[in-house]
């Protein structure tokens, strides 16, 4: 390509301070180094992992920074050493890697790999500590090393899926993170059993990725559970039967969840974060045979309490992160789920926004309004 | 049999009282009801569980009553609807049961049957709420439905495993309790893979037979870890290769395996009860694919307490009891694992005193001498 070689000047949507709107700004996307790939941004959506590093409440902000890592784009270029991709294909951008080298990556059981491993703090690329991005001279930090608020963004190889190409990219971006989180939480981890029973804590995307990943698995029923009773109409397309709102109880969920299912479910999934959902999340689950799978991110702070014969009583409780998926491995496998129509994306889709409108997407989500807002980088 | 049917007239260790040694009485044992078996009993160990119990510190007491659990012995007869046992077969007695009929015992996952689950606090049977032994009038309560330390006792048939009647009682009577407590956990639970590592916390009975369990599956390490360093050299015979005693470090008894292992064990397993033992097994293990396994009893108000990013990691914790064998389905392979001398007994055997000195063997168990004594009933 013409490109090869050579820095981009294209659109970014910039933020050049917490909490503040971002600015389209002109940015330059210098060529990809040993291990990396530039990418053309087609269709990013926004997740709450930016938003949150966004506003950099408690954090050591890091501007001016281009967020994004829910995406799908096209290979415009590779640089040194990049065997498996070439200019054209299409590829998933992921906040975190798969270096096929490292422990973890030849571990069947985990995907957290050594090298690349989501790191929230580093804003450059690995390969020389700099940045890709820049205004006039000025470095732009990455994010997650993704940064799709870019029409080009420069990713590590070992972050990129590279999936079918007659996959919708504007559906399957969606893919990139919270969806899969939240699908491989239960397909991957809980695995429950066709006909067993799951409840699932907070009905955000990944949650109610988490109880599509129950109804492909034959639940027979999937309980909810969220303290925003508004969410209950929408979680029932995603396969959840019944709902429990902690609000309208005296006694504990865990309890309210073991009336109503004889003891117990067969599997939990928690997705909200709160340690408390937690908790509730591993004691609702039957003794003998229950599995608690922790997905939120909790407080700094925040201990995991229980008595231990909760656990005695041969009850597992496990963590994941990213659904157990492996980037380059797995993520292929998971579009094409999509592509034989067993996963369900568009009914994650509740918006759309041109690129120019990014900003509007911040106030869907902090509105709580929707699911995912997809936005269309050429729009 | 000629005794079918009616009362049989024979030895029994007796507790009188809390703490006060057993007292060898004529007992009268009735003949088994619906559902019950007879056993003549051969070979019998002791085991922490009886002691506690004879101890009764901060429990009801519950005398006069005939322990002892950990057993080998013949059917002499069997009670109405009785058909998987007949006169003359060879059987282990189980503190907990299999009725077969339960969600548990259905369960693939389970062995925590609804019905005979261990109940520490009923002296009698299940069919009647009243207990088969007595002397002259006086009933005589049962313990953990096995009350061994007797020439005969009344079982329901869901808490007896038909072994192979080759095996020799007075080995694989150790089987009915502790060791295969440890053995399973390992084997079941925690599933190491060939070449992995593998930490045991407590170095007794049920930890060392955890260690059995991983040198049966080819650990490449064993790390055993225990608070006396007496119990270190006995380790050895069952495969454990390095040990670590907490009071030897200054620092968290997790960083220590940390270092030693590159991040973390493979796999450990928990055999004291301790709470902060727990937390630590817990802590020990790698991310990615660490498997935490309790199998020791808590205190009632202890606390597993840990920072839930520990568990989101992707490690595991699991509980396990009597090491997630169904009593009648799986002990059978655990006797063949023993013919087959995949699995050594022998070593666990330290002890072995005549039943008229039973009390010899409470004595050893009280100062930590040893392993497990067999008391041989007809000496």
């Amino acid at each position: 390509m013409a490109s090869t070689g050579q820095v981009i000047r294209c659109k970014a949507a910039v933020a050049w301070e917490a909490g503040k709107p971002l600015v389209m700004e002109e940015v330059d996307v210098a060529p990809p180094q040993a291990m990396e790939v530039r990418v053309k941004i087609l269709f990013t959506s926004l997740c709450h992992t930016d938003v949150y590093f966004w506003e950099a409440k408690g954090q050591t902000p890091l501007f001016p920074r281009i967020f994004g890592h829910e995406a799908g784009g096209i290979v415009e270029s590779v640089g040194e050493g990049v065997t498996e991709l070439e200019p054209g294909d299409h590829v998933l951008p992921v906040f975190t890697g798969e270096c096929k080298e490292c422990r973890h990556c030849k571990s069947e059981e985990s995907n957290m790999c050594d090298l690349l491993r989501i790191n929230t703090d580093r804003g450059v690329m690995l390969n020389d500590g700099k940045s890709r991005f820049s205004i006039r001279g000025q470095p732009i930090y990455h994010f997650v090393g993704t940064s799709t608020f870019s029409e080009y963004t420069v990713v590590h190889v070992g972050c990129l899926a590279k999936i079918n190409p007659a996959a919708p990219l504007d559906k399957v971006c969606v893919l990139s993170c919270g969806i899969s989180t939240g699908l491989g939480a239960t397909l991957n981890v809980a695995k429950p059993k066709k006909g067993s029973t799951v409840a699932i804590f907070g009905l955000g995307a990944v949650g109610l990725a988490a109880a599509e990943g129950a109804r492909i698995s034959g639940a027979s029923r999937i309980i909810g559970v969220d303290l925003n009773a508004n969410r209950f109409d929408e979680a029932k397309k995603f396969g959840v039967t019944e709902f429990v709102n902690p609000k309208d109880h005296d006694k504990p969920v865990h309890e309210v969840i073991a009336e109503m299912t004889n003891g117990g479910v067969d599997r939990s999934v928690e997705c909200t974060g709160s340690v408390s959902a937690m908790i509730s999340a591993f004691e609702c689950v039957h003794d003998g045979w229950g599995v608690a799978v922790l997905v939120g991110v909790p407080n700094k702070d925040d201990a995991f309490k229980t008595h231990p014969m909760n656990i005695l009583n041969e009850k597992t409780l496990k963590g994941t992160f990213f659904g157990n998926y492996k980037p380059r491995s797995d993520l292929p496998s998971v579009v094409e789920k999509y592509m034989n129509k067993e996963l369900e994306l568009e009914k994650f889709i509740t918006h759309e926004v041109p690129f120019a409108e990014i900003n509007k997407a911040f106030e869907y989500m902090l509105s709580g309004a929707g699911l995912r807002c997809i936005i269309k980088m050429d729009a």
